[in-house]
Formats: C-alpha cells, sequence, structure tokens
C-alpha cells in the first residue's frame, strides 16, 4: 500500500469531480417531483463503478426507486465484501438557510458544502474510489459487491424484498457502510449500535372549515389547540413517553456497559455550546450521550395548521397536523410501537375532534457484536490511518435496513463512519470535510486487506 | 317610500356590477403585496360615493391603508349619521379550499361568492345604495357621513388617529355599522355587544440549527414538542384560561341576563350539524352561546415549524411558531391581557428554549344600550321590512374600533347586521345571499326616516 496516498494524491481533482456530479443530481427521494433524478443517479453510479472497474453493474427497477448494483469477483474462494450505500438524499429545505445551492456543490475553508455530500454521496463514493485503487495496483483480495439504493431517507420500503429476491447475488461475508459519524476528527469510532424508528403523521379535523376564531372561539373545539394537548401529553414531566407499554421490550443495560459508554470523550458545555442552549432535556436519571445511544426518544418533525402567513388571520381552523418520529432501541419493534402510538392517540382523542393516524416508514434498532473478524478488521485498518484504536459507540440514527440485512441475509455489518456532527447532515448548509473523504478512502483499502488475511 | 321596492329592482344589476368591481380588487390589509390594491380599492369607494350623490368625498391617506371620507350635507339642523366600513379583506388561504376564484364574484344559488361579498364589502355597499335612493328621491332627512377604512382586519391600526384628527369633520348623532350577523334568515337581530381581541405571534428557539432526530432526539429540547406543551397548558381540563388574572375584570353577568340571551333561539345540535362536530368543547359551566358571547377565548390561529412537506423528514427542528388570539369580554382591557400573557409565557418556558413573543393588534370589547333613539330606530326599520321586532344579541366577533369611536368621538354605534353565520366569513368560499343584500338596501331608509323623525 506504499503508493496509497500517492495514488489519492494524483487522482483528488478526478475523485471531486466525480463527487460533485453525484451531488448535482437532486435525488430527493421523499418528492415525488424527483422521481426522475433518482433514475439519473442510479446511472451516474452505475457508470462510476464500471469506471472504477466492476466486471459488471446494472440499474435494477424497484416499486419504487431504482437499486444499483456492482460487482468485481477475483476468487470464488475468496472472502466476499457487499458494500451498502444510498444514494438518495433528504429534502433541502429551508433552502432560505442555505449559504450556497444545496444542489451546487461549493468547496468553502476545506469542506464540500451540498446536500449529500456527506450523507450518503461523499462516504459511498469513498468505497468506490478505495475499490479503484485496490484493482489498478492489483491489490483486492476479496470479492466486492456494490448495492446502492434510492430508498434509505424514507425507510428503505422496496430494499426489503430486493434483498429476498436477490439473496444468492448478494451473498457476502460481511457488509460494509459508510453512513455514520466518528467521535471528532482525531478520534476514529465504528458505529455498533444504531437506533430503529417509527415515523408518522397525524391529522386532526374540529369543525368541516375554517371558521371565524371571534364567532365561534370558546364554544367550538380548536384542532390545532386539540392537536397540542394531545402530542404535549405524550411524554411527561421526566421526559419519558406515556404511552401505555411503551417501554415493555426496552432492555436494560447493565452498569458495567453503561460506564463503557461514559469512557467515550464527552464535553456537555461544548456539546450545548455548539447547538446554542443553556441546558439539555432528556429522560430522567440517563445522560445525553445515553439519551441519543440507548434510550427511546419522541420527536415533533414537524407541525402545521391555520394561518401561517405574513401579518394576522383570525381564524378557528379546521384541521392540523404533525409529522413526528419516535426512535426505538434494541428489542423494540417499530411496527408494534407505531401500533401503540395509534391505538393510545385514538384514545386520547376528546369527541370535539376526528383524529387520523397515518403510519410512514420504520425499522428496527441493531446491535453489531465486536468481536467477529470484520471488526477486527476495521479496527486494525483505522489503527493504520490514525494511529489509534477506534472506540465502539452507539448512535442515536437509524438505518433501518441495517438489521434488515441481518434478517434477510444473515449478514453482519460494520458501520465505518468518517463523518462529524459539525457536517450537519439533514440540515440546510451540510457539508463534509474534503481530509475525512481523502482519509475515508485512505482507510477503506486495509480493511479489505487485513480481512482478506484473516481466517474465516 | 313606496317607490323603494321598484327601485332597487331597477337597478339590481348595477348595484351587483359595481359590488363585483369592489371584490375585483383584492384589497387584503395584511399583506404588503397588496399594498397598492389598498388604493385602488380606497379610490373605487371614493367613485362610488361620488356617483351615489356625495357633495364631497376624498381619499385621505394615513401612516397604513388610506380612508375614504364623503358626506352629504343636507340641513345643519338636522341629524347626522356616520357610516362606518371597510374595504379591506382578510387573506384567501387556504386557496385551494375555494370552489370559485375568490377575486372573480361569482352567483351560485342565490350567493355572490368572494373574498370580501359580505365582509364589508356586500354590507357597506347597501348604505352606499340606499342612501342613493333617499338622495334622488328627495327622502333624505339626516346628514350622511361615509368613512371607510383599510385596516379593519389587522386592528385599525390608524384610524384611532385619524378620528382623533378629524373629530370635528366625523362628528355625527350615531355611527351606523353594517358588519355583522343576524340570527338567522327570518330572525333580524341588532348586535348590542361585542368582544374584544388580542393577538401574538409566539416564537420557540430550540437548538441554533436543524438537527437530525436521530443524532440529537432525547437530549435536546425540541421546539416543537416545547411550544405544544406550553400552549396546551393555557387552557385546562375546564377549558379556563390558565394565565393569572386573566379573569380579574371580567364582569360577572346576571342570572337575569342570561335568562334574557337565552331566549334567542338556538339549536344546538343543528349547530353542531353545520359545523360537522360531533361534540362543542366550551369553558365548563356556560352554554354555547354565552362562550361566545360574554366569555373570553383562546384560539391558536396558526401554528408552524420543521419539516411541512410531502413525505417524511426526520428533523429536529430549530424553531417553532404559533399565532394565537385572545376573544376579551367587556371591561378586560388588551393591553393588560397582551402583557399577562407575554410575562406568563415567558415565566413557564423551560431553560432549553429561548422564547419570543411579538403582540399584534387588539381591541377593546363593546356593549351597546338599547334605549337610545338610534336603536329604536333600527328596532322600527326591521319591523318595516321583516315583520318581526329584532332580537339584541352578542357577538363573539370583534370590531375594535366601534369601543375607539365611543372613546374618541363620544358616539355610540348601532350595528345593523344582514350576513349570516352560513356565510363564512374569513373562510374560504366566503359568500353573500342576493336577498340579504338587497333586503339590507331596503331596511336602511327606514332607518334614516325614523331615526330623522325621532327627537333628539
Amino acid at each position: 500500500m506504499n503508493d496509497l496516498k500517492q495514488y489519492i494524491e494524483a487522482n483528488k481533482e478526478r475523485f471531486l469531480e466525480e463527487l460533485f456530479s453525484l451531488i448535482r443530481i437532486p435525488s430527493v427521494s421523499s418528492k415525488s417531483e424527483n422521481k426522475p433524478d433518482m433514475l439519473k443517479c442510479a446511472e451516474r453510479w452505475k457508470e462510476l463503478f464500471l469506471a472504477a472497474g466492476c466486471d459488471k453493474a446494472e440499474v435494477y427497477p424497484t416499486d419504487g426507486a431504482p437499486v444499483v448494483y456492482g460487482e468485481k469477483i477475483v476468487d470464488k474462494n475468496a472472502k466476499t465484501v457487499l458494500v451498502y450505500g444510498h444514494y438518495d438524499v433528504m429534502p433541502a429545505e429551508p433552502l432560505e438557510l442555505w449559504k450556497t445551492s444545496p444542489f451546487e456543490p461549493t468547496i468553502v475553508d476545506g469542506r464540500i458544502y451540498g446536500r449529500g455530500a456527506n450523507d450518503d454521496k461523499g462516504q459511498a463514493l469513498m468505497h468506490a474510489k478505495a475499490f479503484e485503487y485496490l484493482l489498478k495496483t492489483n491489490q483486492l483480495t476479496c470479492n466486492v459487491k456494490f448495492m446502492m439504493e434510492g430508498e434509505e431517507e424514507v425507510g428503505s420500503k422496496h430494499l426489503y424484498a430486493f434483498c429476498e429476491k436477490y439473496k444468492e447475488m448478494l451473498k457476502a461475508d460481511v457488509i460494509l457502510v459508510s453512513d455514520t459519524s466518528m467521535i471528532d476528527s482525531e478520534t476514529p469510532s465504528i458505529t455498533v449500535g444504531l437506533r430503529g424508528l417509527t415515523y408518522l403523521e397525524v391529522e386532526v379535523t374540529g369543525p368541516n372549515r375554517d371558521l371565524h376564531s371571534g364567532l365561534f372561539g370558546g364554544a367550538v373545539a380548536n384542532p390545532i389547540n386539540i392537536l397540542c394537548k394531545m402530542v404535549a401529553s405524550i411524554t411527561d414531566e421526566k421526559n419519558r413517553i406515556t404511552i401505555p407499554h411503551f417501554y415493555d421490550d426496552v432492555l436494560t443495560i447493565s452498569e458495567e456497559e453503561r460506564a463503557l459508554m461514559a469512557k467515550a470523550p464527552f464535553n456537555v458545555e461544548e456539546y450545548k455550546k455548539a447547538i446554542d442552549v443553556e441546558e439539555l432535556c432528556g429522560e430522567e436519571g440517563f445522560t445525553p450521550m445515553e439519551h441519543v445511544g440507548i434510550r427511546p426518544s419522541f420527536d415533533l418533525c414537524g407541525i402545521w395548521g391555520g394561518y401561517t402567513g405574513e401579518g394576522t388571520k383570525t381564524v378557528l381552523p379546521s384541521k392540523a397536523f404533525a409529522k413526528l418520529s419516535m426512535r426505538i432501541v434494541p428489542n423494540q419493534d417499530p411496527d408494534k410501537i407505531s401500533a401503540l402510538f395509534k391505538a393510545h392517540f385514538e384514545s386520547i382523542a376528546p369527541k370535539c375532534v376526528k383524529v387520523e393516524v397515518r403510519p410512514h416508514h420504520g425499522g428496527n434498532a441493531y446491535v453489531s457484536p465486536i468481536d467477529m473478524p470484520a471488526y477486527k478488521a476495521a479496527e486494525k485498518a483505522f489503527e493504520a490511518t490514525y494511529g489509534k484504536t477506534p472506540i465502539p459507540t452507539r448512535s442515536g440514527g437509524s438505518i433501518p435496513i441495517i438489521a434488515g440485512f441481518d434478517k434477510i441475509l444473515g449478514t453482519k455489518s460494520i458501520l465505518l463512519g468518517f463523518g462529524l456532527e459539525s457536517d450537519a447532515i439533514h440540515s440546510p448548509n451540510e457539508s463534509y470535510r474534503l481530509d475525512h473523504f481523502f482519509k475515508g478512502i485512505e482507510t477503506i483499502p486495509y480493511f479489505y486487506k487485513y480481512f482478506g488475511e484473516m481466517k474465516a
């Protein structure tokens, strides 16, 4: 691997151009208007996989966004690595808060700004480029399979069926994923736990039309007032979720494990300062790292109703809406939680309104064993480039399909993230540090090297 | 008045064309984009007043929307009636719920559909047309002054100063206003009480930027969650407002007066059916008519925050907003209530968020005496055209300037409304019944006749 840094240096402009070509395609999976962009982005990945040296690459249609699959089989008896990533991105809204155009990648102060710069176009492309290096320099000792989906940000709805259908094609010894963060720029980490997710939308209807708030206000239920009361009651004064049986399946984490987790560097004052809040607000009895790592949460992701324009309008609206997510932890089932929420929300609705609960996507939480060979290979790869043993962490985020891979394909995943919290993924001004992008391309080849050398 | 019906019949097409020309001008006072339309609408009223026979009519600029004033002095010793109306309208949003274009008046099944068809272009024009009839047939026995403002829907902010400045010009024995409703098509009523209003906007800020709801959810306060909890706590389980000292100035209504109010025809089942709700939701211990007539209320007129687009976005947003109105009753002071709300809302904000409370317009409640000559004249006018004595009612709506007229000009108002609740003012598909429009033009001349005959 002596020529690795040199190879990256010599090709870095091209690598960036390839990444930029991906960011320029607004592959927002939640918006129907971007449907043509999904296919365009998938086709672009196919080109990139072929250019990097795959024997074959295909765009597979599904009932949703297409899946891109590419592979290079070097030796039928060698180990096989399945690289998973996603080419879809979150909506860029609120657009007015972006300092650069979200779909025109721009480098400012060593960072690439743009929607998907990190999540997951930037992180996924590192794998294609690390593969390209290994192949072109005749150092690839594992078979490599790439699978890029276009529905990760909306729950990977059609990837489960795709995995069932192409189980044989997707067979691998491990799944490698870069879609997470590291603790900080100098502290590599491997994500060994992910929270799951339940996402729902609720609609509260009061009167059958918008009413004059003077003529009716005080006699007729206001659906915004009622919605606020209903969602306010979902958490109590200890910030615990009040839905009956919500915590039934939550596993108790041992004091030993909590003590281990507490060793990860975390400065609460810096954390608060970075987001400019005076106080945090988590479940009583747990630390902030535990709040996001091992405890479920309830967040309103959006709310709307009535008049929201300029100035004033005195109206008692007909309807109010909210979008909400519950992050869940290992052993909680997203469908069960979704059903519990629905039943509870309907049960607490007063008779003066009608409510409708619409479940969106969900996904299971995931915990990865740290004693498997692939974990050790990842550990050694980080040691090779960072000179430090990575810390195993639990992330509050969700990649529901990871639990799905385990279930359908029977294959564990290694979450090798190179992002930083300051990358602001899902937010305006998402970015990815140039040095992290290149360091990722430099670290991944070592994983193949050590994994290839290990006994099965 | 033998030729009155004939005059209306002969001129009805022209009357409608005149009304349509007003509705076509989108004079939405709360939107800065409609500023040119305000002047255009004021100029149109000036033309109409001159055409109807005013000696003079002028558009007076103010620091806000202009005021139109017109007058006809028939005899310096005769009684003077000041007609007040407003040419501004509420925003038409939500546009998608309109069945016809809001600013293109359309007649369907005996109703004129359009924003302002009733409130207040339709009701105000009746006065200009009744005046035209009296003048052209030499039956006008009172001096008439017209004052049309363009900021009623946003609190009449600049009309107070206008009244102060032109106190002498606006001198009158009574103010006549058609901007309210009658009980039903066959039951005329005169509004003798109006609620006042306090309108505010609140902004709750959590983290300084939108965050990933997985990576931060559970540890960091979500401003939507917090906003909902805060506004939910403003009313209790008895639907009473919890702001300390909120009810201090509310006058207790005697059991006798409540018994009188209860005589107005009101069918709770029909009321619920008309707005399609299974149950009402008002303050414990009061009837629906009392809820809107004599008790204060708290309504969220709008709420927004986070992702409100299609599909899903898992975000812990930085900000959440709400617009809210409190209807107040006689003896409550809007500024005092606004200050009480602000202090209370700030006091209940947890340290994990920042809140900002922005007061908008407000206005006092009003009660009109029913023993003054002008009330008796209005009563007789309704008897002449409906054959029934009108019922004195209290409306839940607010026309804050009415209390202002009393204070600044020392002149009482008579609220001679011809609207119906089914006209859906402030809502999509606002309409005004053709028969009500013409019946108003027929009734108003009798008011002048009887009022002119009365001793001062």
